[in-house]
């Protein structure tokens, strides 16, 4: 171990309510709009990550959940390369060893890359103690900068050309607002979808909604959303969710070729949503989609049982109950959901549409581990498992 | 017969090629932006309306596709009433009996109310002579103005307050451009989904992206649009064509509460023709969908068999292959799918997806039947059958 250094972080997920799509500048990985993301908690879903460097090691090595990966790709060698130029010769001569594991299905299609990235940069502000390392880390994933936070986050898009104003800040931590919960409705669907870095090159390319809504709409309903979550309106705080995700799908829409991300289980879950909270007379749930099928919704905490038995309901679980609940609840809470509302929101059940839900809230931002008994690399510098 | 006077017609559907959505006035039905569109062959697809006036109606009467239809509604009666104005004491203390009927299934979700109005149109423009019309049966269906007309067909937006500057005329008349042929994929879908009237009220209300697009795009769009079809360009007439359905599909999205017309099977007949399109390196075909899932292709007549090989191979029919395609083809003209396309295509097959196709053109205007025997009345002022 003696020429060998190695750290491991635990890191979040976010999940934009104002979205994230487009660069402005592909090297720099700078974007054309500023965005605000919730940062999930790590008990429910994070990505572990150990970090090893030596001068022993042949070439640099990654393993994600388990499995090895091409270290070579550019994404990963542009980071690792910014790394070093950091650290300069203390470093030199090293190569890296890598090892990631999700504590949720990455077959859910969350950002989980996003987390991993975010690990990387955890490690190095631990070392560096600035958050100019989020320039690093944007390098693998440009999203990733808004995981360095708990609570609800922005990236500030900037102006400057070198991009050093382009910078993530805290917008309240989690203490904030502690009755923010998430339910993500992990929808069936084997499609290999577009994904977002190309998809969003296509769109600043060919979309002409993309460019206006970036220039014209974004920054306004940044200025809405902060203000929703330091006055703790959830009311606002729905409508610009909701009407952020489906402008941005729109968007995607409108690029040459489109990009559809929702499909018709996506699209039931947003009727299921508006029509009960058009019978409470007030939002109860708010969605938000990615680039993918899966919905998250930002809930208070005193109505996820209502909303959790009215999602058990319209997907049912055809099998495996005892699973189809993950986090802060459990398959055994789930209410039955009332008749009379039933009679009022005119959709059909869909059995087996989901694979699962999962429970979370909003939460702490990452975290290095000292105890070198939580590495994921054993000590001759290989996945222990 | 002698106090009664009745007539004939026929009309046509059409298919905007540069969409309306949206009205600046809901009383004098003027639209947000001005639209194109193609008059589809009523060869294949028309409505028939029989209209008689009489003293000894008790009231007005509508039967459509041999069911009795409230005739007292809104969008109706500002109609009729419209023609009474026009007409004076001629028809004082008279009554409607309308009758019509499609040569279509009513089940495939197209603009079949267009086609009636249409009918009407043609009818009193027979009696009246003048355009002034298409304000009157704009009343009952805003894009039934372009059905009036056969070839392509453009409704200007027009700038008065009083709309009458707000008309349908013809761009190219149908023998202008003979070779364009357009096959309906018929998407197998029971959800009823939110009307078009309603519909472009929520967009006109809610959407940022509509009226940017209405006032900033689409008037770049028409002209580039009328050029195309003027220099019988397909290429350009095929990208403007798919990226306005695009967008205006974007702005159904962008919508409060979001409304999705486009389906699961839609955006794989999009993938479809995009893959499709991709491999040969020019456009064979161009799709264009309204307000519901159907897929309307406009191609070439060339290329005509080519699609329908793909359309078939990826949505095959899965009973009734003798009606599965109706009009200018037959099941037993489609030629196998070439195993050298399918490779490069990654899209698998989605039998019983469609519950038909009709292939057909582009094609004339409305016609008034002077042959009492077409009519749809009998001597007693009711359906024949």
């Amino acid at each position: 171990m003696a020429d060998r250094k190695q750290a491991t972080c635990i890191a979040p997920v976010n999940i934009a309510v104002v979205k994230y799509w487009g660069k402005r500048d592909e090297n720099l990985i700078l974007p054309i709009n500023s965005s605000l993301s919730g940062t999930l908690s790590t008990d429910q879903m994070c990505a572990k990550t150990t970090i090893a460097i030596s001068k022993s090691f042949q070439r640099d090595r990654l393993w994600i959940n388990g499995k090895e990966q091409d270290a070579t790709g550019k994404r990963l060698q542009n980071c690792l390369r910014e790394v070093r130029s950091r650290c300069g010769s203390e470093i030199e001569g090293c190569h890296y060893h890598i090892c990631s594991v999700n504590n949720f299905p990455t077959a859910a299609g969350l950002a989980s890359s996003a987390a991993g990235y975010a690990c990387l940069g955890e490690y190095f502000e631990y070392k560096e103690g600035i958050t100019k390392i989020q320039f690093t880390i944007r390098q693998g994933s440009g999203s990733a900068c808004r995981s360095m936070y708990g609570g609800f986050v922005k990236w500030e898009m900037g102006n400057k050309s070198d991009g050093s104003d382009s910078i993530a800040v805290q917008v309240t931590p989690e203490s904030h607002w502690p009755e923010m919960e998430v339910l993500i409705l992990v929808v069936s669907d084997k499609k290999k979808g577009v994904s977002s870095t190309s998809g969003m090159q296509t769109s600043v390319k060919t979309s002409k909604l993309l460019k206006y809504r970036a220039e014209s709409l974004v920054p306004k309903l940044m200025t809405e959303m902060e203000t929703a979550i330091q006055q703790k309106n959830y009311q606002a705080f729905a409508e610009i969710t909701m009407k952020d995700s489906n402008q941005f799908h729109a968007v995607c829409l409108d690029t040459y070729p489109p990009i559809a991300y929702m499909n018709d289980i996506s699209h039931k879950i947003v009727q299921l949503i508006t029509h009960f909270n058009q019978y409470c007379g007030e939002y109860k749930a708010c969605y938000t989609f990615d680039a993918g099928p899966n919905a998250v919704l930002y809930v208070l905490a005193k109505d996820v049982p209502q909303i959790l038995s009215a999602v058990c309901h319209y997907f049912p679980c055809t099998e495996n109950h005892d699973s189809y609940i993950q986090g802060l609840s459990n398959y055994s809470d789930v209410k039955e959901f009332p008749k009379e509302i039933e009679n009022t929101i005119c959709l059909d059940p869909i059995p087996g549409s989901l694979t699962g839900i999962i429970h979370t809230r909003v939460g702490s931002g990452p975290r290095v581990i000292l105890d070198d008994n939580e590495s994921l690399l054993g000590g001759d510098g290989l996945p222990k498992c």
